[in-house]
């Protein structure tokens, strides 16, 4: 994909985010893609290949935001983007913007890296192909409300293990310190707090992460290894 | 060894091919090698270093194609470019393309790095070293063929664990609809297929890869997890 | 973070040095950063973050040498770099070196890739803030020394399953065909060789690596795995 990015775009800078997306993993990959992208130069080209369909008839699409052009998979890979800022979606269709041959199996190479390369170099936007209405969203529910309780759910692990749930700083049912984070069936934790060292080495605590999500971590470890937890877990939090 | 480029090519523009080639596989690198290498500008210099017999007399080389100029120990790591390509090989022996100390340990650094960063910045091929009558092969024998069979075996596993074989599309011994995979003593698999949503999620199925090589796959997992295979398993295809 | 390095240094190049640091290891990282740093350009801004202290009141440093500009937190990250050159250290303290609002679990993105970026934008060194004595040493004793031995322990375990220990060449108590390696409870080595391939396939050596320090390792294989050893492993080394 490099390679292709490189013959279309000769002076592109290539940048790497991620290498720990695990296979299939949309969601993983849509959250690190809009923490990521929204700290780029407006400029930017962001390419996102996470493609359990490829071969199929999933749409393949670029998305013109504040954050620059994504070029993905519509399988709710943009959604959380899409869903932070205002978007212009096109389907990819100009016959300019994919190889002459298309592999069944690697879309990313044949299609997605041909587009975004040629759109780094200067492709028109309006040329990519019809507009449609937005893309799919990403697949996590939101989290559920009540007066004094919110209920959601683990939706990615990081790499230090840390857990980082669905639940917002708004969504958050009191202040921080009159409230109690169920994790499954992980013992309570007792107020929200600021960062990782407000515990004791190797003791787990809820805080607000720096995407503004509700996490659960352990100081100087891993809160999915040691509470024995991974990606769906049910979260509540509780005023008290 | 990025340092090293850098110093010796202050313009070059450095791109990580991959991170997961498992130690002293060379046959692995040698697969991901030729198959990103040719999509690259020719301009390219592509350096490549897994390097089990660092320290010893084997050759370093730099080998002029099409796809551009490739330096790397002369181990098989360039037999498969060099299987598809018309290529000029030379043995570096240029004082000027090597650090004025060489760690017995790491000539990465103080030998292939080198030598890429100068032919980078422009450093004739032709004053390299001699010609040398071509590379050694990959280590990964053909596979055997015979009128209603084909015999070969599993020479990489890639990073979604597919299992992809040495048996390219043109060796496959008849029509796909009527063709069986036997890979070791996994289930017997009908038909070569188009892509992984031909199957059911979690289902194994064989098809012809993005590299034009025979592959088993599992749609949304891992073939070399849920069918026990690594490297080396034996993979017969019959015409039914 | 690369996002945000590029936004203030629109020109920059960015080159990742590794992505195997393990979560929190101050020390893994000092090591890599010395060895990797010392070999770049002199212009290079090296920006490093390990930071098991995010969110406390641990400082934050640029320090410059004759292998460029460090910044990172002042925790013992920046310790092998200043044991191996003079350096000038300063405390990041300007407003324009860090973001409008700084999150207390993510100074990477909100403080050290700000003020790494300026500075590779052409921010001046003396601008940073005031200047301090020096940083935090690396966490990891010297060696013992006595007449006929040398006690150290395995500072890193590399990509590669081999044990660095921090016992340098000029540590050894004898000449290397004269000394003994012991390593916790693994069998002992006799000799400190040259490279790997002076022994077969399979069997434990040590030897001086490319770092200049007495490593033990596996020819074709992992040491860590094949003798059960891990960093802080005490490591002999006799005269006999």
């Amino acid at each position: 994909m490099k390679g292709v990015l490189l013959r279309r775009a000769p002076a592109a800078r290539l940048v790497d985010l991620s290498h720990a997306i695990p296979p299939q993993d949309v969601l993983t990959a849509a959250f690190v893609l809009l923490h990521a992208a929204r700290e780029f130069p407006p400029e930017t080209v962001h390419l996102a290949v996470v493609d359990p369909g490829v071969g199929t008839r999933r749409r393949a699409v670029a998305m013109r935001t504040r954050w620059g052009i994504f070029v993905a998979p519509d399988n709710g890979l943009l959604g959380l983007v899409a869903a932070h800022t205002p978007s212009e979606t096109r389907v990819i269709d100009s016959p300019e913007l994919r190889a002459d041959r298309l592999s069944p199996t690697f879309a990313g190479r044949d299609l997605f890296a041909c587009a975004a390369g040629s759109l780094a170099a200067g492709f028109a936007f309006a040329a990519v192909g019809p507009l449609v209405a937005g893309v799919q969203p990403a697949p996590v529910p939101p989290p559920s409300r009540q007066a004094w309780a919110v209920c959601g759910q683990v939706i990615v692990v990081d790499h230090f293990g840390n857990l980082v749930t669905n639940i917002g700083a708004a969504d958050l049912p009191g202040p921080r310190d009159r409230l109690v984070v169920r994790a499954s069936a992980a013992p309570e934790l007792r107020g929200v707090l600021r960062t990782y060292s407000d515990v004791a080495s190797g003791e787990a605590l809820a805080l607000v992460g720096s995407a503004g999500l509700l996490e659960i971590a352990v100081r100087d470890g891993s809160a999915a290894a040691r509470l024995g937890l991974a990606r769906g877990a049910p979260v509540h939090v509780f005023h008290v």
